[in-house]
């Protein structure tokens, strides 16, 4: 293993950090390993806001589900899925260009988070901790007016920066499954209960903790993460977004 | 400028390929770098398809807007937003689960867009190209059929992988447009006329060429790329990939 994939294997998100402000040099590599991402067509269609603003910081980390470390962040980039500069390009130069749809938001969206993540890699090449904030797709209403976001621009996912503490470098990365049930050989298998549960077991099976109740493991999970109100608002809130992209 | 951003930085999409295998220990490194990505949650929404048949792979490089290099790639991955196994989790331990929607969709493509650019570092530090090919969300009808895809499963992105030819390393990477245009501070700032001529002008400059004419290129560009067929499908077909995913 070489150390660009050890890099790879060892990033986990982090998400206390010193008060250690983040040098220009080290932004300004950040910022441009994202822009070098591979994009459609090298159409970028995207836009970082760079959230330098300790009060918008604040205001964002109460409507992003109400996470305090977010306003300690010494860095905060809302990746957005942005066609709204080429369709402003394209009516330059055609009278009635066509209007983009679903297809553009999804390719935008790919063009966004796949720069997102060499954000991500840059940063932890430089020591620096990083936490995906996906709660940025909630709140359509009040992050489009907070953002300023015009008709084809959707904020797809955030991301917070800064220099971990000790105590969080040492937290264990989170267990992933098993490579058998995430890759699937040429087309789709549906897994069946008995491969569900053994996905489950065998995941907990790697932590110390030595017992594990798939049934009330799943039933807390569901609850926790998918019958939330942050869960069912981002499903309202992307809806909206949606709505707006493609509406005449 | 350290290794792993210089990386990020050489990184270019490679198309052309040596007649030569990737060995199953790159391969697995590529696969399990991409499994050890952020996830929401660490719930892992997505499916990787790993395509080792060949007949399979030769009828994607023509459904992906028929570029026959596909067909010569050495790995293909197709890399599934997939939130079918958290339902049929739910499902077992929960009479009724509430249905998924739009929210879930994007949250699951997050998750697996993340992934394939980890894919994506991990090849090139082995010396292992790659291009993405955003056409597998085109064709609806038939990819869900060929690749065996249930209701909340959706081919976000596909990745080819080789070992490039040296003429395809020399190809020059092409110009990303400038930083200023692309990160913007704390709010959306759309661009005018003016800014929008001189973010092209500007990017057009930085190559060999010498002579750019904005109305030539974009009029161009806009054929060619956004009033094409595959575009359009594009959109048709991930509209109903979303209208899928969301019926009752």
């Amino acid at each position: 293993m070489n150390d660009i994939i050890q890099s790879l294997f060892d990033r986990k998100s982090m998400r206390v950090y010193l008060e250690k402000k983040i040098p220009d040099e080290a932004k300004a590599l950040i910022l441009e390993s994202a822009i070098q991402a591979p994009s459609a067509g090298n159409q970028l269609m995207y836009t970082i806001l760079d959230i330098t603003n300790k009060e918008l910081l604040k205001k964002l980390s109460v409507s992003c589900d109400n996470q305090p470390f977010i306003a300690d962040a010494a860095m905060a980039l809302i990746f957005c899925a942005d066609y709204q500069k080429w369709i402003d390009t394209f009516s330059l130069v055609e009278d009635t260009p066509r209007k983009p749809g679903v297809g553009e938001l999804l390719l935008a969206c790919n063009d966004a988070l796949i720069a997102a993540q060499n954000s991500v890699v840059a940063a932890e090449s430089l020591g620096i901790g990083s936490c995906y904030i996906g709660d940025i797709m909630e709140k359509f209403e009040y992050h489009k007016e907070l953002l300023n976001l015009p008709q084809y621009v959707f904020p797809v996912t955030m991301l917070v920066f800064g220099y971990p503490i000790e105590k969080q470098k040492r937290r264990p990365k989170p267990n992933r499954f098993a490579k058998k049930y995430i890759v699937h050989e040429n087309t789709y298998h549906r897994l069946d209960e008995n491969s569900l549960r053994t996905m489950f077991e065998e995941r907990a099976a790697l932590s110390p903790k030595t017992s594990f109740d798939f049934e009330k493991w799943v039933q807390a999970f569901y609850r926790r993460k998918f019958d939330s109100d942050f869960s069912k608002e981002m499903t309202r809130s992307v809806g909206l977004y949606i709505e707006e992209f493609t509406k005449d």
